[in-house]
């Protein structure tokens, strides 16, 4: 434990108290406490929102003061680390703008929104609608008489329903609706619609809106008004319909512009491409807790009463906590490569070329399922690890999983996700033959007949050290399990029959073909430069731990297409143990690089200095029910019971 | 949607609000609302705390009024749904005297203990010490002088950290510390330790106490008063110790009763047999939700305009799904087969037999963890299967969650407890030349030679749907991980450095083992008398499901092995398929017979009717954040905002 700080003497020495003098640091114990997170889940509804919206304030304020940049600005909403309205006014609402607006509603909008004069939310999904945006119920209907547009929820299932920001906040949306002119349906566009008064913050008339209610944990997104919302035929001027791509014309004729309809993909690529480099945080937070708890949890094996063993020694801790922290670095990099990938799609998308773009949508929809599912698993995981204590609020765990998990099902289900991944590997197995080559992350797939044949060549364990092998294994794996779908395909007669029907092989496909690509590309990254033998070292290590963790994992599909034998699967699994010897000295080290104060990480159990047992008591004091020695009901409820006389039980 | 309530029509005709009327049968607003659930996770700790008070009272009351037997009170508390120091104090405090004490102290304490005018609870777990209750540190030294134990918590580590009740409630506590009698450690034991004073409850003089905070989740184990106790130097009288096993003389002198120590093992097998039919319980929750949840939301598929494909029709959807049904149903058994285990040993015990205590004592310890770890997976894996609704808390399933997986943890961690189990397979292993025949649920292990040479016999996918091969496959699979696994270490020098760097493959043999248990009883289920020959089809398309999913899942095992072949993997895979299509149209009426009343299941995704997003919407108007339009904070936070004239702003 005294280890983890080489300063702990100095700290100990000193005479006066830290946290007092952090406030004084901060100018003032309000300035010291205005970010503070320790106290969020003990708050009610009512007073976390409130806290939210004061934290909102302050930090607006700060952006102004400090002439911060968009992208400033983004970080320092990042780290208050508390979701917000202003999550989706900078993060939706305005990107809607831009990316659907015409120039002159760039003009009138934006300005107004930049500068938060307007506070605007993102209204897609409805009460019976997610996935399937093509189902969405509310209608906008123009009327050529006003030249308007009539905004009406039909039905129930049509009341807009989680857009966050809405509940609450928000005067302004953009709202996701089905156009109709005459008695044409166009399908789903996007409207500006203001919902409340921007002098006493009233809903509008026709407009029925309100906050979902409470939503898994306690803090995490409670702070967010996530909110639902009924139109009953509100009227909006014509010219708030976003008319980049589709216009409706005064006379009421829909016409649709000549820009390419491909650019939604490329928006999804950048949100996506987000969300994978949040997973990598996100999932860094929790293996860094988890593994300085590790340490200094104690457990069992103690020799001649000497301190017990530290956890963290324990293989079967190894086993489950240095495959996560792999795979943090495993996503951090995949992440970045993502970045490099948006980039180089909207250099093509500017110069027309839309070549790559299904095989980039197919890619980012496949890492954002993957990286997020098992990053939601694995904070989870990393709670575990953690023991009865991992179970408090303040080890920071339970809210930064209460927190996450929605990514699984935001942006695209994951499941769905998949899927589309599947489609596209479908597709371009059946286009093997017709000398199209396939490009970026399935190039691999031209290669078909080696993939085909290919034997691992692996005859001791540390062969399984070996980039290329490893690489070999999980190209001929991903590769025969997609073959394998498309020949159980070709037997039925109805192609759409057998897509359902074998989805959840598919699913199994889909993923081993994301996993190659992380593999793949943590592999490229050992290849860049990178500062120090020691870090390279380390990196290889961890990626070997990622790639034979997986391999471990998913043998069955290993063995069972051929691409390894079970012998090589055991010398795998060998190699893997030996590998987890090598990061056991380095696993303290690898979490601290991630570069989390604790402020940020927020949780008693890992913390930087590993000062765990004196944390936890005097947090524990902080809690509400310890402001009195005797708990409000105890003499209602406990001594009545204590003091009665009874005569009629059974007992 | 409709078709799930058969009276939908006529509950339609109904002239008055049915919320009402069921006020008025229950008597009073008062009487309905007593029990009530769905405002849980909005309370503060505070008035959270102070709600499960006025619950216990009131449950209490019940208990006297209809003089209910001691089983009847716990079905009345487990009804009430929520955690509460009675819990405690009924299933640790009094057990543990009644277990651990003479009958002078059962005499002494059990009568006040029942009426409850004392409350209790059970103070093991320290801050620093959890699995290993060896290593605890808090000691009762014996003062010859005085005849008293003195209590201590020497470091801060000793506190003690978690007992339910202890934080604001209890009055006394079987405490568990060192015995030190002159010099000597004789190791834990139990102490009754009296913590408040009976007239105004403070805490008595040496004694620290107090809640240790917010845990996992809204609601959930925020109603329970976890506590933290400290001991100064507490004196007690020597008769407070718990006696039947050890005593200590007045003399001081330590002394062994002639009690034997096995009768501890025969508590463990009875509360880890109630934790395995408490977990069928929570999954068949966790599956009820999901599964009706799934028959009402509609998603994509609308063909010509009409409505959506339900999800439950999706295979996806199914694949994910069907095996938690069958897993809830194959617990069930399991545990009821443990209840007949339980007498079974209590009654050996009684005629000093103990030798299947140690195969009886494994098997619990394997099954309380495979089934508690697979059921806390499976309620946050029922949760994504209702998409971004299952996010709210009135899903019931993140409180579910929350209040659930706790239980993986408490009662043997269940990494510990495998680690238990897989050194009874070596042990078995080891003896199986000896002559020593394998007994319970080990007897398989005595076909060695059939288990390591039999090959399985399917040709076709409808072969797995036989008994014997399925049985046969998996005796075959987790013997032959046993075997290797104790091939393995016996390469080791040092067999506990072998057992521990082996320990992760260990775990696997021994979930392997703990699989082939649970099918085995599932399939020994259905070789008795069912009522009906509908359930009986109904229950064999399950338990195949069950086993093949499994099968399916841990493929790498019994290819590798050699159990059976890729072939044979990929059509017991072909299977599975074909009998989720045979549960589609019995899954909800399958949930139905779980039996539970919409109070209890607090779900409004799962409720019986179906009426989902009427009821949503219904809901969400009841959050306090919709208590004013204008909320909270508004005006000092958000107002300023919009009104601002930001001139210095860069944005």
């Amino acid at each position: 434990m005294e280890a983890l700080d080489y300063h702990a003497e100095e700290r100990r020495k000193a005479e006066f108290d830290l946290e007092e003098m952090k406030i004084v640091w901060a100018g003032s114990r309000q300035n010291y406490e205005v970010f503070r997170k320790d106290n969020r889940t003990m708050l009610s509804r009512k007073d976390l929102f409130k806290d939210t919206l004061r934290k909102a304030a302050h930090a607006w304020k700060r952006i102004i003061e400090l002439r911060l940049s968009e992208e400033e600005a983004h970080m320092l909403r990042s780290y208050v680390d508390q979701p917000a309205f202003t999550d989706l006014h900078w993060g939706m609402f305005i990107p809607a703008i831009k990316g659907q607006g015409t120039e002159e509603q760039h003009e009138k909008w934006l300005p107004m929104a930049y500068k938060m004069q307007i506070i605007g939310c993102y209204a897609q999904t409805e009460l019976g609608h997610g996935s399937n945006v093509q189902g969405l119920e509310t209608t906008a209907t123009f009327d050529p008489q006003t030249d308007e547009f009539v905004i009406h929820s039909p039905t129930l299932t049509s009341s807009k329903w989680w857009p966050g920001g809405l509940g609450k906040v928000s005067t302004h949306a953009v709202v996701y609706a089905r156009l109709i002119t005459g008695a044409q349906d166009h399908g789903v566009h996007g409207f500006i619609v203001q919902l409340r008064s921007l002098d006493d913050h009233s809903p509008l008339p026709g407009i029925t809106v309100g906050d979902i209610g409470m939503k898994f944990g306690s803090g995490a997104y409670n702070s967010m008004d996530n909110g639902l919302l009924r139109f009953d035929h509100v009227r909006i001027p014509r010219n708030q319909m976003l008319m980049r791509v589709s216009q409706v014309t005064r006379e009421g004729k829909f016409v649709q512009s000549d820009v390419p309809r491909q650019l939604v993909y490329g928006t999804m690529v950048y949100v996506r491409q987000t969300i994978v480099s949040d997973a990598s945080c996100a999932l860094a937070r929790a293996v860094c807790i988890a593994t300085r708890y590790s340490a200094v949890r104690r457990q069992f094996g103690s020799q001649n009463g000497g301190p017990e063993t530290q956890v963290i020694d324990y293989k079967t801790q190894q086993s489950r906590l240095f495959p996560l922290l792999a795979s943090a670095y495993a996503f951090r990099f995949v992440g970045e490569w993502l970045k490099w990938l948006y980039a180089d799609v909207t250099q093509r998308l500017q110069a027309n070329d839309f070549s790559t773009l299904p095989e980039a949508h197919a890619c980012t929809a496949g890492l954002k399922s993957m990286t997020t599912s098992v990053t939601a698993d694995a904070i989870e995981e990393c709670r575990k690890l953690c023991g009865g204590h991992g179970y408090l609020s303040n080890s920071g765990l339970p809210e930064l999983f209460a927190v996450y998990i929605p990514t699984c099902t935001y942006e695209g289900d994951n499941v769905v996700l998949l899927l589309q991944v599947a489609r596209f590997l479908m597709k371009t197995v059946s286009q093997l033959g017709s000398g199209k080559k396939p490009v970026g992350t399935t190039a691999y797939m031209g290669r078909a007949e080696h993939l085909m044949q290919c034997r691992c060549e692996v005859e001791r364990a540390e062969d399984w050290l070996k980039p290329s092998v490893i690489l070999a294994a999980f190209e001929a794996r991903a590769f025969r399990m997609s073959i394998g779908c498309a020949k159980n395909l070709s037997k039925f007669s109805n192609p759409e029959d057998g897509f359902s029907e074998l989805s959840p092989d598919l699913l199994e496909a889909a993923i081993a073909h994301c996993q190659l690509i992380v593999v793949s590309k943590y592999i490229e990254k050992l290849q860049q430069d990178i500062p120090g033998k020691g870090v390279k070292r380390q990196l290889e290590i961890l990626c070997n731990v990622y790639a034979l963790h997986l391999l471990h994992k998913h043998l069955g599909d290993f063995v069972t297409t051929s691409c390894i034998t079970p012998k090589q699967g055991a010398l795998a699994n060998e190699q893997l143990r030996l590998l987890y010897s090598q990061v056991r000295p380095n696993a303290i080290t690898l979490v601290d690089a991630f570069n989390y104060t604790d402020h940020y990480l927020g949780s008693v159990l890992g913390c930087y200095n590993g000062n765990v047992y004196q944390r936890l008591y005097e947090e524990a004091w902080k809690d509400p029910l310890n402001d009195t020695v005797v708990p409000d009901g105890y003499l209602e409820y406990v001594w009545p019971i204590l003091k009665q006389h009874i005569r009629t039980a059974r007992l």
